[in-house]
């Protein structure tokens, strides 16, 4: 399809897994690119595609080289698919697309046309495994220090642990970010009970899903990776059998 | 199907708006169940349903009386959806759901099995027609005070506009409830620039869908409902033609 020399770029969030958990709009999408752009492992999970389309893999820590062949391909009047897991618009590619058209001078109205199509984000799979751990106001804080100073990170998790919000962590450690993860703990016992229960989900709706509930206190115990997302409750979260809850409200008081 | 006398409970967010969406997983829950509930807006947005299924529409009010009566149902024996738009975890029907099997002495293993299918929740439908807000760290925080003391409400806007979260706000506003905006204003322009970038989205992805892109000192001069998001941007977010980007990093300074 090359809707009439006039590219378009669809930036797809696949979901967290196979085809059951993304959306139809994602799946209309995919079939109508000619090239499907994406890190390796996440096209892995769209499984056989026709022929006819180009698959690009590449590398996680190629995203600003991706984002750019995605442009310059759309740019050129192809129909193309720039994919993440989860939601592409939650610390996924939709921004680094977007910050490449800026630095091109790209306006709306002229080729690539943009098309976001969300997805289900990793906390909302991790929460949907748990129970309802977010059914209350919720805080997302990404552990990568890579573009964010330390300083920042901490502070968002000293200000959202003292105003009593669920938090999801993102990017808790990968085999180079070990320490983030302790020091962030460290922060949130200092404004959370250490009995707060604390939900650590990897891998969600994939081969190997592991799924821990535990508490604060014992967070650190259990092994976390770049595929895991943690779900740290609030005051009034509490424990079900083997699920997690936030109760939709406060006791009158 | 009737599971072997076992009952189980779908709860299916059905994303913002039509069959477009929804997961392949939201639509096989649905095509199984044998009752389905939800507030009568939402049943309507899932267009026809086969003759044999039950549909159970109640008021958007009725929230306890619908999770009591889907359980009973499921505990029965059935196979029933309770559907929540957007995402059912998210300030949605599943915390609802598990407060009344706690009250009902439910454990894991008994009837009904209960399972918890995620869908895309309203910032996400929101940021995916602004842009690309979500691309760093947010806060959705729920301006209803209906469950929730306004003092702590006030206090999470405050710690999340000083650590720079980017925030979203469920329920803006109702026919009742109008000055809590309005207060949420005062608190944010304390400790957020009154140009940062704030986009505004009703009816996300349904008819009558209705995007605002202005600024955080702009913000209450367009009218909002109890089907709007607003998603107040971060120190770096930016505008870029029609669209509302927050960058993936902090500059190195």
């Amino acid at each position: 399809m090359s809707n009439n020399n006039r590219g378009l770029l669809y930036l797809i969030g696949l979901g967290p897994g196979g085809r059951a958990q993304r959306t139809h709009q994602a799946d209309l999408a995919l079939d109508q690119s000619e090239v499907i752009l994406g890190y390796r492992r996440y096209l892995a999970l769209l499984g056989p595609r026709p022929p006819e389309q180009q698959l690009i893999a590449s590398e996680l820590t190629e995203e600003m080289h991706r984002a750019e062949q995605a442009v310059a391909l759309a740019a050129s009047g192809k129909v193309v698919a720039l994919v993440s897991s989860g939601d592409v618009g939650i610390y996924g590619m939709a921004g680094v697309v977007f910050e490449e058209l800026r630095r091109r001078g790209w306006q709306p109205g002229e080729s690539p046309d943009i098309a976001v199509i969300p997805g289900v984000s990793a906390a909302q799979a991790a929460a949907a495994l748990l129970g309802a751990p977010l059914m209350h106001d919720f805080a997302c804080v990404s552990l990568s220090d890579l573009l964010t100073p330390w300083e920042l990170i901490a502070r968002r998790l000293a200000a959202a642990a003292q105003a009593d919000f669920v938090i999801c962590l993102y990017n808790p450690a990968s085999q180079k970010r070990t320490w983030q993860l302790t020091e962030a703990h460290r922060i949130l016992l200092r404004h959370k009970d250490p009995r707060t229960p604390v939900g650590i989900v990897t891998n969600a709706y994939r081969q190997e899903q592991r799924i821990v509930l535990t508490s604060l206190g014992k967070m650190l115990e259990h092994p976390v990776n770049m595929f895991t997302t943690i779900i740290i409750g609030n005051a009034e979260t509490f424990v079900l059998g083997d699920r997690m809850i936030t109760p939709r409200g406060y006791p009158k008081g």
